[in-house]
């Protein structure tokens, strides 16, 4: 079958269909490029297989065939159930588990993939393929009302403009009154603020930082870069909250005094409740159609890639039946 | 006066008494050297000045006559109760305070010193002038326990087996069936284990860190050197707590994939209630004497700063009247 691995490199490869041995195997009909599939080309987890964890599949061989045929997401995270962690109900956490696409479990940027039945669910008719494939992220954007309470008083700001940094700010707009996105691109911006958002370049934040300082309760590092972190760390107001969300191939360096001083809160934050993301979805709480930059054939994988790692872009889909 | 000051180099040097107006006027009878003490004479927030912020006092001049000649203790951050966060009620993150010893106020290594009445606390007599010293210390250890929840079954471990550390693990040992401490000097960790904790050598954790990653719920790291954050973050769980009481004066750098992908909560942890400090001396629930490993005279304070930083030296007092 065809599939898009990381060897060194991104490159389209030959791949045989992986074994099934009690899990789901699934026919993958669209999958997404993430920063973390970039990431992982820049060296994040030393992954090396076939890429790809944003995806929506049809159930081509299962356990219960009652799943056979149905239109399918799935969570990334395959838990061993035997670790203290899984005893103790944090299964997303498991010490052995494998992740699509990330650890130790080829990806889903290929004709098949496998996971086990109990991460897969069904996707409601409302919901169309090329939406199905924003579960995941949205998932993990979802995350964050898991981790912190949110009040309608806060001053929330999102750090970032790309796809992640989207999504969470469509879902925490609607929890405060005031959310501002921080980001370097018109288009986003332009996007944001038709969401709902306040929006602000970065550059005017940064070059008067000394106004910003302290100024929000709750700030989410959604950019991507080790910059962001400290830039985060200055916004946030004493004893307010700085979400994590970037993933950084790069070591972070900053001053720690202010987190002490100020007695910030930093939460790491990352995979999220598909069911609430499937909820927001089909009671159409989110759009994330316009977040598609491009779509590519699987076939043209290397292409694709290319273009995720442009500035302005967005979301890059692959069309598997292509 | 006499004064202990810091100006590039520490010196006892000749101070004019500060002038009250409005505050109390404070006759200092003993102070103790903090970490934080030590950390400024390296570059830690540029002071330059009297140092100090650990004292017990008697009130000498004070704008409500009732107070005079009590025996006080004094919280250290000093608000301006007009700016955003003093109206929210978080006036120990005043935007504009002072901090006794440390930001733009001088400190209490001096005969005398000045501090609002509100900061204030009455010392009740089964509290020595010894131990009133530690009123400050112990209650950033009390902090923590404002800041999050333990549970009984909580792993709990405290690295660092300082002067903080000490007190974190006696405030924490109440708390938990399990407080490990971890440190690097055999006294300090004898006597931590006399107050009832489990103690580990430092280089024995750091020699088999696989066998410790993620094996506490909760990790205070009080080590005091930028290290000793990497190390807590990977003894901490995933979804576990990280409280951070070190101050460094140098930059961190870490790897922070770890923070997002075990969603760590990471808590900056500073100054904290007196009152809750005073009532565990007066009960004495915490042993803080066997804490002070010199007594010097404040005239001879710059000797009293070079022993307080030698390894395996814990408080380092000053008496006033000398």
């Amino acid at each position: 079958m065809n599939a898009i691995v990381f060897d060194g490199k991104v490159r389209l490869r030959q791949e045989s269909v992986p074994e099934a041995s009690g899990e789901a195997l699934l026919r993958v009909l669209r999958s997404g490029i993430c920063n973390t599939d970039l990431e992982i080309t820049r060296g994040y987890h030393r992954y090396q297989g076939v890429l790809g964890h944003e995806f929506v599949a049809r159930v081509e061989e299962a356990p219960d065939p009652a799943w056979i045929g149905k239109r399918v997401v799935g969570e990334i995270n395959c838990a061993c159930h035997d670790c203290d962690l899984c005893l103790d109900g944090r299964e997303r956490h498991c010490r052995q588990r494998t992740v699509l696409g990330i650890v130790g479990r080829p990806g889903a940027m290929a004709e098949f993939c496998v996971l086990p039945m109990e991460n897969l669910h069904e996707v409601p008719d409302e919901i169309s393929d090329d939406e199905s494939v924003f579960v995941e992220p949205l998932a993990a954007a979802c995350e964050i009302l898991e981790q912190i309470k949110i009040r309608p008083i806060d001053r929330i700001a999102v750090l970032g403009d790309g796809k992640l940094a989207q999504l969470i700010a469509q879902v925490l707009v609607g929890e405060t009154d005031t959310l501002t996105l921080i980001g370097k691109h018109r288009n986003k911006l332009d996007f944001a603020a038709h969401m709902g958002a306040e929006v602000k370049f970065a550059e005017e934040v940064e070059q008067d930082l000394r106004r910003w300082a302290g100024s929000f309760d709750v700030v989410v590092e959604a950019t991507g870069v080790p910059s962001g972190f400290q830039t985060a760390l200055t916004l946030v107001r004493p004893r307010g909250i700085l979400v994590m969300k970037s993933t950084y191939h790069e070591n972070l360096r900053f001053d720690a005094a202010p987190l002490v001083v100020n007695e910030i809160q930093v939460v790491g934050s990352r995979c999220g409740p598909f069911d609430k993301a499937l909820a927001r979805l089909q009671r159409h709480e989110v759009h994330v159609l316009p977040l598609v930059s491009e779509r590519y054939p699987l076939s043209r994988g290397e292409e694709a890639f290319r273009r995720a790692q442009e500035g302005g872009v967005l979301k890059v889909l692959l069309d598997h039946s292509g």
